[in-house]
């Protein structure tokens, strides 16, 4: 029984998060969030494919993959650390050591994180006076996690929060999250960072294992443009205060932390995909009767991706062909006569192609359907059992005008 | 000495054109064209990978590949006869066998090709009075071919024929061709359509290899918009009328055939990219200093088709840190620390980047190269010797406009 909880990175024991206006480059907002844990954590985390990586996320990697355990996160919203040479490395670096001198804890046991433009300098004056700023602020309580992910934001237009409770050997355990971006990108500040905390005690192994198993249904199955950040961080924090059996193993109690981290993993991504730049609708994508759940994840992204498609969804135009013509040039294989295709939202859910063929539906039931803020087109391309979804949005004159005016 | 002269695909002997308002989709306006050559031609062709393939080019991949000589082609914009079934490719065959009969031809020498809304059935009735209309009408001169290249046009705003003059053996030689469309595929229209005649006496063989060779360094690297089409269709036809010696080995009379064949589809291609729907500038990337070929095409591609890349070219905004990120997610191996990136056009040409950080730069300056309608991005990764260039334009809010609206 996984239940859904307010909160986000504070709703799990022993998680605490600050946040301040530091200046980093928005003026009159808050742009930067610490994340602090009363005890050292298990970390997992999971970064971009991306040849051009951050500073931070190669600081990360390298904490996280070397076996350390964290104990603080610290996140800057304006400027992204990417493209930044051996200087952005050095202030990775100088962030750890001021937030480890601040919070009494090793240099090595703190993860940074950044969100913005790709190029510019970190002002390290302003990120040091940040950190000495949060440190006292620190809390637990709903109001200071709901802060942080507001400090996060950057051209989001909502704070994005989830979290969830269940129970392991009679202990209640919870994981919450928060993120920010719009896709395996976000347009503009080339991130999608997502930070997610619970008190569970669970091997590292399987922290591990569990993320990254996830993280191919989650975040991997959302875009708004196709581009892949030089930034995208997904963190993982288990610090073990809920006291139950630690889950060493692939059983029940596994089973059913993966089932609640998903829970937690899948509405962050749908967040993220529901606020890309300038969009006006979530579009789900779901492809079922695959042979696999690879050739089924290649034809939802292959949609989900498409210009044309995400056009016409912005237009409220059935345009079938589109998502037909997406699906034929994924690289998975698929015999077009036999492919069925429904639309379907809140206003109700009609077949639009039967066997590769239009029907004759309505086109204003059709336009009616798709008005909603939420749409999702239904492929069952009748080959077998698999299946697989896939989140995007529209693609709207704000899109474009968000990303011809982003710099200046 | 290849010399660019006026026309298009009736330019080489023997070729004629007509076109005429057939009223398929189209009000007030001519939407069939007809390409005749005086006498049977060799033919190569080059077909859309996507799964999902039109009609048409089921027709014509089966008519080039059997070897049969072609003698016509018709054409029609509105409807490109894509995910129409069973009734779609019966089209093709009455529409063959129409034109075979007017022309007095065997309906096995007649190629089809068409571009519009995806789902619709042809109205057969209108093709066959337009092949009847268009066969008395036929004839060898320039403005022939260029009313067929503006017959063939759907959301184009300019109709695009080349043509150039060489010698082979003392024998004047020419290539001329005409196109449609706005990309790999042609966002609103799913189609790019390109026509390409020659008088060159060639083998078979050779000019399939020259086109096949060809196309990857022009057709296939242009992108409006990263859909590839149910449509994209390439035919070049050579009649031997030039009366040169046949070109039947791979000496310099094919390479001088090879290096026409290019300037023609080249300068095809750059105009298809230079009128993508809604752009405002042609944008060119280009790829030096690679280890392979290989390489510099999947650089240049992952940057053309950018969408935070195009967005930043329509604002004029010298925003290198997204094509720096578009490489970085391509797929190719490169060390980001050693990128040089330049920017140029009419206006100029300026460093931008150098081994992967910033140079001070001036972005006044960089705003007015990147104001200009043909606009550059070279970059050195400096690996090797090999380089790659590939067509693109800008991400505009007319783009959007037009695929929002397209179909209603």
């Amino acid at each position: 029984m996984i239940k859904r909880i307010q909160g986000g990175v504070t709703a799990a024991k022993g998680f605490e998060a600050a946040s301040t206006a530091a200046g980093i480059k928005y003026q009159n907002r808050e742009d930067m969030a610490m994340i602090y844990s009363q005890s050292p954590c298990r970390t997992a985390g999971t970064f971009t494919t991306n040849v051009v990586k951050a500073a931070p996320v190669k600081w990360d990697r390298n904490q996280v993959e070397s076996g350390k355990d964290a104990h603080a996160v610290v996140i800057n919203s304006g400027i992204a650390n990417a493209c930044t040479g051996q200087e952005g490395m050095d202030y990775c670096r100088q962030t750890a050591q001021a937030a480890g001198e601040a919070l009494g804890i090793s240099r090595d046991s703190v993860l940074v994180a950044s969100t913005g433009v790709i190029g510019m300098q970190l002002p390290m004056e302003r990120v040091c006076a940040g950190i000495r700023a949060m440190t006292p602020q620190l809390g637990h309580s709903l109001e200071k996690g709901e802060a942080a992910s507001k400090a996060i934001m950057t051209t989001d237009t909502k704070n994005k929060e989830a979290a969830v409770e269940f129970e392991i050997g009679g202990k209640t355990v919870t994981i919450g999250g928060m993120c920010k971006g719009s896709g395996m990108i976000h347009p503009n500040m080339c991130t999608m960072l997502s930070f997610v905390t619970t008190d569970a005690a669970i091997s590292k192994e399987l922290l591990l294992e569990a993320l990254r198993e996830d993280v191919k249904d989650t975040y991997n199955m959302i875009s708004v443009d196709g581009d892949t950040s030089t930034n995208d961080t997904v963190l993982l924090l288990a610090n073990g205060q809920a006291g139950n059996p630690e889950i060493r193993e692939k059983g029940e109690d596994y089973h059913t932390f993966c089932q609640a981290l998903n829970l937690v993993n899948e509405t962050l991504a749908k967040k993220i995909a529901g606020d890309g730049e300038g969009c006006t609708a979530l579009f789900e994508v779901k492809i079922v009767g695959a042979e696999s759940k690879e050739q089924a994840v290649t034809l939802a992204k292959s949609v989900i991706t498409s210009n044309l498609t995400k056009a016409a969804i912005f237009g409220h135009d059935a345009n079938w062909g589109r998502i037909l013509c997406a699906m034929g040039y994924s690289g998975a294989e698929f015999d077009p006569e036999k492919v069925d295709l429904f639309f379907e939202s809140k206003a109700g859910k009609l077949q639009i192609i039967q066997n590769g063929v239009a029907l004759d539906y309505s086109e204003e039931e059709a336009t009616k359907i798709l008005s909603q803020p939420e749409v999702r087109a239904v492929a069952d391309i009748k080959m077998g059992q698999c299946e697989a979804t896939a989140w995007g949005c529209d693609l709207t004159f704000d899109y474009v005008k968000i990303n011809a005016d982003y710099r200046s």
